[in-house]
């Protein structure tokens, strides 16, 4: 058995053709209840792209630590701790199990976990690589699960490919509809048509929506939102000023507005735009904005006139997980979301995946959606 | 019977001492599914200081047309239509029972209405005096329920200035925590101890909540949520920065944070610190900012990352209203919220009313709460 | 304009051959804010079966009096009321619109309307023929909308004979599904694949279910429920015992149970076998009983230890009609829904309607499904 | 440290004065995520009678093995493992702090707990003595919290014998009320003043019922709930049939019906007529059928045509506990809460405390209703 791993590890540098490097990390001991996963993709999703470009450092700040990343994949189970028999729905495992797992590890025994809202632990981080050296990311060839994890067994229908976004876009976009309850009919409005917004398309048809309206800058998504159940889509090339596009929202809904409006681009001007594509008493679903000081500026009186319900998400819980499975068995042959996946780079080439990553979220007539990476 | 009513009639003038004249009005005509109300006491509402003062009018705008105000009230059957036999309860009614009745009138047939949703009835408003100059507002003898209304017949044991305010400062804060639900032993913050906030703190207190902390400036007002319900109260004299007040939250709620934070002041500040009084995953529910350009400047990703749920409201669905009154029958002896009335005038003391009201919103040391014209 | 309408009437006789006979009745005259319908088709219900046939009556009860039936209809709008200029989404309205409707009347003014409780409004029965002898049914020419109705506009791309089944069947099931709530992935079971149960199947699979799993004896509804949306069907005869049906439910679903069952047959031996579908803390809902002394025989223990959530439902709330068109209409080609009619008959042939759709019901290979009367 | 605990060992007995017996039991190792208490006070429960009595046993059943019993308790932590740092609301913990605990051990990782369904773990079942003897039960001097229990530390301000009825009657009605949402100004019917029955009503006036309408046979009791927040009693020997009982709820209800209606006596009967005591739409939460066949025989068009919602709980999820204290704190001047203990026993008085136990909930004008056992 192996001690250590391959991992790539982000060094703050200028030049992104050499801020990875690989390096060999041991791998982390396996408790009692804990498991080593091999991980067998890993993607590129858009926070990464945020960290590894360094949004919101100022040019005086000190170099940063280095750092690993990596947190949307899917892999095989390595190493089993002695106390594990099951996954997270009592069926068997065993090594070699293809498996997949929320990436980080609520605690159980919390004020919010003892509501059962687990994708809210407050203790639910794991272990950075500045605090505990070892082999233990998306981007590297090992990722451990530590205990009080969840994990489930992955049927072989499904490529890892196809797994590979499950656990933090696809479980992402499932949470926030499924608590925010899409009553049979809305109609919804996804602000952005990245691996998010796909999904969510996809997701929201499913659950019933009538008008899914999809808005985004780049041709090919919205050709392919189309095809993942889009009713209408709207470009902002075309329908080129905020007011242009909530009154064609108002149009398509027989001067309703949306029911539910879901936010996946996470800039300011974004959010206060599709609130008022909200209809008297809509919901505003809130998940984009995941980088520091995304600052909004709203008039709380129109919140309170149009009684507004803005709903913010980060994380799930656990029940996602196998659900959102289900979903894309037996969805496989009905939405192209295997689309999503563009590239497919070794760990080898991560300077390069990045960079391509980097260049086709600015380019709005690439197709590039999301790159992955099989360590 | 008389075919005129007495009306207070505001007119946009610089002198607070006669901006209110008196003014005869023709009665509305009862049609057959209408009701006219004999008012027999009206609040003065913050809502209804906001105008009278002017507030967010620039100087040079031109001179508005006159107006009538007054919406919180209660009062006796004139005159019902023929159509009329039962309250909305399916209690009969007859000429001169005393009533109350939301202020506004839902359609009962829109897209909000056949979701039961007539609080968010976009077609509710009422008629107003520049387009129909006839008898019929708070601050005057007479206020015309039109078809499709709702109407509830007051109980006996609640005095005309007990049943005041249900209309609007009750109705409001019962609306937005039974919708946003107190769960068993939950920890309630109340931003601002005026009238709205002392309601929402007996409430609060009568749905099962565990802590209720109130936050105000004027310890008089305090004094009385403290004999309304609240566990803990704090003044902003005292603890006088938001980073303290936040802090101080948490401490009282074992550095969880609140369950939920009722916003009922209105400054953009208020909001911007009451966020960060919620725990992960908590709610706040603004009610306050009922003027318009009320801009908040918060950070988009602090709601993303604490999963912040912000639901505002205004108005009411009907079944608040007879709710309201039994609440306010069964904590007759428990919560002197009777207190919250410091002054009665006749109509012909308008001016003078407005006048002392505004002057108390404005003198932290008060104990004015509430003024109520008895027309 | 004619004064009288053709009415099918109902006679308490033996001989299945001549119970309906054809009456000319007066039209009922048009309110202020009534409407007179034109039926264009109405469906045999399985309710209509019921009193047809007299189920539940003894021997030696006296005769009843004539009555008229028909409840599954829709129609052109004949004559308007003058308040009338809109349906309840504020689309203008005019004579010979082509309409649905629900076929009861909710007060909008009792305990459960005034909670948007629409559906629950114990005044909302409709008249009666004994009381009131217009020609004003579901088998006749007329139907009478009273004031407080509930009326949408019909698209045309949806014709009489789709939209027939809306205002009762489809309706009742969306409802039911809506209250209860389905998760996204959640495993439903539909008990009964008749009129109800295909749009069950449909609604249940539109609405982010996983498995739908359908029971019942007939090998053409099972394929029908197949068409519809259908993972898994067990036919009654194949598995023929209670516990075998109940062993197969908890196979199909990972030995977890149904999320929830929903019960469209109405014998208790149905309901006592369902309840054993559902998962620990599952839901089961019940619609089948629309018959009196439908008496049930289970174990209430059963239901502690296992946590169900037993739901009852009958009628609807307003806003499942249009939301119910619009299914209709996005999934018009992804459904057979249309299939289920299999007889359409003019007024004149209502005898032979009624004997053929009793024939079929109690013979299980036969097609029919739905039988369509156009007046 | 003793090796060694004494624990009451039940055995299958005709003499009620000699069926249980004192053992010396070894005490479970502790490992290292368990925590070993030391027992203060335990209750006897309604549901150990049952057991003790030999309820629903054949005269010709074989001899049941022995067994020990006791689940509603609280005590003092004797030993912790060595991961154990923290209680559930991640209080540190340290031997000899005073704990209260759900006797039961959901175990995290099943379909039902990834849903945070912790109370309808379906392995939620501890190990019990036939097949595990140590000293691990409710009447004996220890219990053992195996791993991923839950644990909270109690406050000093409640007494042992004001907790011990916490983690089993109180909290069962806390679940009940907080899934079934009591609405602001519900009307509740409490069916049975016992234990659960005194805690639902005080429980149902803190959530903001307005009518508490409590039913049972024994004044005491009935005396009791009125302390304790009944508006209203019903006593079954003055109101002596289902059809009066049901009329008087009906005439305190304003001809409404009760919105919720609470079952805790398991007496089919009572679920039959306490079903009639709802209001059309409303719920009837159904906790007291806590014996094997407990046949009920109702008519399910009556649930049909009243939109009854029939909602089944055993046990409750873990963040009742802590907020079951909080109650309780606040409320310890209000409700006379502790005179629902009567008598106090030492483990050695065992047999004498349910055979007075016994006899008393057989006598309807004897006051005890719940004995306590300190080992």
């Amino acid at each position: 058995m192996p001690k250590t791993g391959l991992s790539a590890v982000l060094f703050d540098r200028e030049d992104p053709k050499n801020k990875w490097e690989l390096e060999e990390l041991p791998l982390p001991e396996t408790e009692d209840d804990g498991i080593l996963i091999r991980i067998q993709a890993a993607g590129i999703c858009g926070s990464d792209l945020h960290v590894w470009r360094g949004d919101g450092k100022n040019p005086n700040d000190p170099k940063e630590d280095p750092k690993t990343l990596g947190h949307e994949m899917m892999g095989t189970i390595y190493k089993m701790g002695r106390n594990i028999k099951f996954d997270s729905l009592r069926n068997s495992l065993k090594e070699g199990d293809r498996v997949i797992f929320p990436y980080f590890f609520p605690c159980t025994s919390c004020y919010n976990c003892i509501r059962g809202e687990f994708g809210a632990c407050k203790f639910r981080s794991r272990k950075m690589y500045h605090e505990w050296k070892y082999c233990n990311s998306g981007f590297s060839q090992y990722y451990y699960l530590q205990p009080s994890h969840f994990i489930f067994k992955a049927p072989k229908e499904l490529s890892d490919n196809t797994l590979v976004s499950l656990n933090c876009a696809l479980a992402q976009v499932i949470e926030a509809f499924n608590v925010a309850k899409i009553d049979f009919g809305d109609n919804v409005v996804i602000q952005g048509a990245g691996g998010l917004g796909i999904y969510a398309t996809a997701v929201a048809r499913e659950m019933g929506a009538n008008k899914v309206i999809v808005i985004d800058g780049h041709e090919s998504r919205l050709k392919l939102a189309k095809e993942c159940g889009a009713s209408d889509t709207i470009n902002i090339n075309e329908v080129s000023t905020p007011e242009e596009r909530i009154e064609l929202v108002k149009d398509l809904t027989d001067f309703i507005g949306a029911d539910s409006v879901m936010e996946l681009v996470g800039f300011p001007a974004v959010l206060e735009e599709g609130i008022k594509m909200c209809r008297m008493r809509g919901k505003y679903l809130e998940i984009g904005s995941i980088s520091p000081n995304n600052m909004i500026n709203i008039d709380a009186n129109y919140l309170v006139t149009n009684q507004i319900r803005l709903l913010s998400f980060q994380h799930y819980d656990p029940w996602v997980i196998p659900n959102a499975v289900k979903f894309l068995e037996r969805t496989k042959n009905k939405f192209p979301l295997n689309n999503l996946i563009s590239h497919q780079f070794p760990l080898s080439d991560i300077n390069t995946a990045f960079q391509k990553s980097d260049w086709t979220s600015k380019n709005q007539n690439s197709e590039i959606t999301r790159a992955i990476i099989n360590p």
